[in-house]
């Protein structure tokens, strides 16, 4: 391709239900078309206090440093795990789907000792298998509350009292959850805590909140050697942060624009109004799943009600409906991830996207594109039974 | 503060002449609010596309791996270093500013062997001292284009040369170069070069173009360990802008949506007028500050066109007179860093804040400034001098 015919920028106006982004709300956009200040103006200064505030209240928590980090949710899991973990410390890792073995690799390349902790994909760890390895001389524990590649939900309350219990750091990714399911950072006592902003929250992708309790604070200023990245270093970066504003790198403005604006919506909707939002929408979904005779992959009481994972009946093609989805109906939902491909469609219903039409949409769109594959449904049967869960409440 | 009373994002409308970011062009904001598509989707993948080629045109290269790293010029220092240096490789870093220094700390932090090169901050290097170094055993040269901190310009055809007869790898900092002063990697045959969108490309900060040629393909493909950043790691990044697309981490979408819209921008406007504004303007302003008495840091031959560095002369406040520039101007300009600091002004003219507008109101706004500070200025001395510039062309 030469550089020389390249058009205005002209994109479809997709309905985003895959593992995000989501779709954002036009103030946010709005936000990030506002004109920029510098990163160390004082105005730019009192915008970062505000994000800051609106971070406390979607994490739940007092933690000073809670900020975002500039770059994705996978910038965020390196910023937690290098600046907690020093070479040769124990590491225990929970993998139950993508994101977890993601972690183990990230414990390899700091030279942390890697202990893997292991149920197949789509299950959660129960107590005991945890307690069993916590017995052992552990520095850090780290598991995915909201598995985006499955769509499960990790219970993690009883976790954190678990490791308290036996002195061990529990560092917690709430990617997929955070602003669409509860993250209580203080009540659980989560030593460390990272998400992204393109999910529940439905800002553009490219920022990674973060937050750290006291202990991990502690585990950061007790290190004996410098955190592998400068880019992600929390003791530079709070500098930047804190009192000082150290300069340390130049701040996204624009997406800190988006992400302040993000946090807002949330914080008028109210945490509890939002997470009521997307149970319901989850339960609509789930309702119209099933009625089409099509299963969810993950047991009802672990699921993840941004992260709806249905499936693949046999004989049917998944790529070539997801295909008729974004091609014919503008709505794009993802397929599966490792040993999921091809076994599960990934259904996001999260922030902005978390809407009742998108779920009538999306069950009436579904409905034709497994027709066209020769799996017939009783026409409506999936709307139906959807919209009795919207009558119902 | 809490989160409860947080208003509408307003903030000043400010002429962004500080070191980054620079003002951006409408029709980037405009981009920066197109509703998102998905990072795997067709649409996106297209925009991919045309970024990479638009890249390539600036970097003025055929690399094929000239991507945007999701993340500000500091991500994109760390990712050419951390993908080209092992434990224990000889490393040799060029030091006469900020941002030399912080290469030698990540040497440092990826445990490469450092060696330090140094001159005094806002000289350049001599090839006769680069050469003696480069016979002992070195893997890779590191050296900064355009140091933001003192406003030298390095010249690097030459030393590209000498690199490759001494089998050395170059990697240079071309944050505050690319896209305001020529910057040639086939030409001048540069190894690896990394930038910031949010100086001469005048894109919000955010992402950070590299471009990998192939020695440092080589190198990247042969290593014997693992890049140390999961998030930063070439080898995985390229499969996701390469014909694979495997997933790596989720795009800043509406950050690459700005990046293509402005190097749309920089491709209208062509390279060679875009460098010859960026010096008119450079030399206008320097007119005008001489005219005022006041002294340029950096001697002539040396001055970057992009980043003016002017000495505060004895007794002057610096700070203060930044101050009445920001509150009654609405300019921003910048300190000095380290040794620089309360020594130099830092005046950027990059991207679309280089304008003739913007340099005759900021020598009449720093006039005004000087003398509340005592520093008497013969009125209308300095947009006098640069008005000469102007008409002359």
């Amino acid at each position: 391709m030469t550089a020389t015919a390249i058009a205005d920028l002209n994109p479809s106006p997709r309905i985003l239900l895959g593992p995000g982004p989501s779709n954002v709300h036009p103030r946010v956009l709005r936000a990030m078309a506002t004109p920029l200040v510098g990163h160390l103006d004082p105005e730019f200064i009192e915008i970062m206090n505000e994000t800051k505030a609106l971070l406390q209240y979607v994490f739940q928590t007092k933690n000073s440093l809670t900020i975002p980090i500039s770059g994705t949710g996978t910038a965020g899991m390196e910023a937690a795990l290098y600046n907690l973990i020093e070479e040769n410390d124990e590491v225990v890792v929970a993998v139950n789907g993508f994101f977890g073995e993601r972690m183990c690799d990230m414990v390899h390349r700091c030279r942390g000792n890697l202990v893997k902790l292991e149920v197949p994909w789509g299950q959660v760890f129960a107590l005991e298998q945890i307690e069993e390895i916590l017995k052992k001389k552990v520095k850090l524990l780290a598991i995915v509350h909201a598995e985006t590649s499955t769509g499960a939900l990790q219970p993690v309350e009883e976790i954190a009292k678990l490791c308290h219990r036996y002195g061990v750091l529990l560092v917690l990714d709430t990617v997929t959850s955070l602003g669409g399911v509860p993250v209580e950072v203080d009540r659980w006592d989560i030593d460390a805590c990272y998400s992204g902003t393109q999910k529940c929250l439905s800002c553009p992708p490219g920022l990674a909140p973060i937050t750290l309790g006291p202990r991990a604070m502690e585990a950061l200023r007790s290190r004996q050697t410098k955190v592998q990245s400068l880019y992600l270093d929390l003791t530079m970066i709070e500098k930047y942060w804190g009192q000082e504003r150290t300069y340390h790198h130049t701040a996204p403005i624009s997406m800190n624009y988006a992400l302040r604006e993000a946090l807002r919506l949330v914080q008028e909707e109210g945490l509890e109004a939002r997470f009521a939002r997307h149970r319901l929408n989850h339960r609509a979904l789930v309702a119209g799943i099933q009625a089409m005779g099509l299963e969810m992959f993950v047991p009802g009481p672990h699921r993840l009600p941004t992260m709806n994972t249905v499936k693949v009946p046999p004989g049917i093609d998944e790529a070539r409906v997801r295909g008729i989805l974004l091609h014919e109906f503008n709505i794009e939902i993802a397929g599966g991830l490792g040993p999921l491909k091809g076994v599960i469609w990934r259904i996001g219903l999260m922030g902005h996207s978390s809407r009742k039409e998108n779920v009538l949409l999306l069950l009436t769109a579904l409905e034709h594109a497994l027709a066209t594959q020769g799996y017939a449904v009783p026409r409506g049967a999936g709307v139906e039974a959807a919209g009795k869960v919207y009558l119902q409440g």
